[in-house]
């Protein structure tokens, strides 16, 4: 089975500068997962043929929710669906439950980020459609997952009972490779590809 | 002077809708000012040419802020501005205060909300650019303004230095003529055309 | 029956000043209910009999909470329960719907506040001990419920299935016997007597 | 100079077990800090002559504030100071850097958590008493900082202009003695002493 890639975007990029990254990746490989922020998903989802999440949305309903995104108004832009509880944008638990339960009603895909496998084995309950494990240790870091965790992975493997992608600090081919592995269904990258002088051959030297 | 006039879209309206409500609005006046979900911003600035504002943003910068809407984002996709503290989405004051500091920065205009005197004249000092008083016993309310409480909107327009609109309660054109006799520079209509059968129909009314 | 009275100290008095205030409450009727700081709790169970409030708790468990107050935390220092939702700190409803939970697990009585009849609604399916709603025109103002929204008291006591108490706007003896009337269970007041000169005269007048 | 010792009680301990406690540590050493819930600042000041810390505050000023913990309380109180910005309650920077500027105001001291040396240079400007570097991949781990960071603590030391304390992983004796020969002035402790079995003979043991 072919690992799933993420690229998160964070917010590094703006306008244009999306599509054009979002056009360099889907020439690379078009089941590339990509995160972007909610006004760029319409942009990305006309242009390419990529699989956009949204880096989070609100669990508001529709009516009085000035300011909030709804999972409603990223399903009529394509989004396949969103992230929630990034390290860098935590939800409460009560409202992680609440706005799982609100994209499945409007059928948009979870993807859930854990910190540690404790939260993972919480957030596991939810039944998201994919967990990502981002050890804080490694976030933008410059040490890989293969070398730091190799323990930590392992027992996430053998512990957790949904399948997993492993975030932060994949910056090589090894890294991916050695995360797969060790039982991950596949990675989440970020700065390795969004701070790249040149993307698309290090996309590529990744995939390769 | 022509009076100003803000249409929140709030959040119901997804997709396509946004945009045919927003076309309609445009036919009939196009110096009015809109208020969209950020995933929203760019078709409505292509396809119409009405002054669109977010709902809310962050005041993250660029990189590391998965989740959070950008300034330079939604500059991008042509926003004019941005609401802030609107009563669906009220901010801590000193968000508040970083959030108007990070528009300018980038060049877009504030709008920002205020349920009080009292809270608008400490926004007073922020200097944003539009301040609109929803008085919140108004809001959503089919009590007009003119009615419901012309001393306070006089008291308003007596105490604070900078210009105002009146938010809540606008429903009809006596509404509209009265909260600008009373010194208002303009108003912030949002269920009277949301959720009008006929929103055309219903604005023409409004600005007759 | 006798109307309950609650008194929301709110963050007016600090430490010793807490405590008079209580004393001067206990000698007049010791059946009041009072809602303080949670750093208060302590001092004012042990000097007083008065009913006590925590003025918000988080639904934390124990451990690793840093910086939160525990339900077990104010069980402890002997409440009888804690205001949650209060118009000064409201809480999103999933965040709200835990916390009443927590409570009752460890048996402390909620007081839960509404802003309107459709929050209200929503809250009583909670279950919290007492429902208190708070109409936002008449919170810290001078306009007293009996005059301003007796039609609202009226349709509040007859759609809910909960007893009630009215808060916002309770000034006088007029006010109190106004929304007993009007079909409310008591009341909650602050500012009347947390910034009256003469605490102990002004509540003395409430109850007399 | 001798090393300055934290201990974060967390929440896991209530009412009596938290004055007991701080009774074990205050045989052992009276200058150690103590960060304890907000509700039990009183009760610890009263029995025993510890450094009480709150493990939050609010930035909110007298009056209304239902349900907020006023910098004014706690100082009645007498806490020496407030923790603020730990790991398990993260403060968005605006909201953290009001929050210092109000303890100064009311002369309480701060002690402020941060995860990284980045973040630790931001919060350096704005001046607190006292700096705690937590990096999260120690965090009620039990890989100690000596063995894990040597020079992550290094170069803390050699970047910051002021003075540090190390948090997170501190279990042993070694742990102390290695954090302060790599530049700390101190650690806070959390687990190893809340949950021994014997507190005060592992509180003798890392003091040894």
């Amino acid at each position: 089975m072919k690992p799933i890639i993420v690229i998160n975007f964070k917010t590094c990029k703006q306008g244009k500068d999306v599509i054009k990254l979002a056009e360099k990746i889907e020439k690379i490989n078009k089941n590339i997962i990509i995160g972007v922020q909610a006004s760029d998903i319409y942009e990305v989802t006309k242009k390419t043929e990529l699989r956009v999440y949204a880096q989070h949305i609100d669990y508001s309903k529709q009516g009085r929710a000035t300011g909030f995104i709804l999972a409603e108004a990223i399903k009529k832009d394509k989004a396949e669906g969103s992230f929630l509880n990034h390290s860098e944008h935590k939800l409460k638990f009560p409202i992680l439950k609440k706005t799982v339960k609100r994209c499945k009603q409007v059928k948009l895909k979870t993807m859930v980020f854990a910190s540690s496998l404790k939260e993972a084995k919480k957030i596991e309950k939810l039944k998201p459609d994919y967990l990502i494990i981002e050890p804080p240790e490694l976030v933008a870091g410059q040490i890989s997952v293969s070398k730091a965790k190799p323990d930590l992975i392992k027992r996430i493997s053998r512990e957790l009972k949904s399948k997993f992608l492993v975030g932060a600090g994949i910056h090589t081919k090894e890294d991916i490779k050695k995360a797969l592995e060790l039982g991950s269904s596949g990675v989440a990258i970020s700065s390795a590809i969004t701070k790249a002088k040149n993307p698309s051959k290090k996309l590529r030297e990744l995939l390769s």
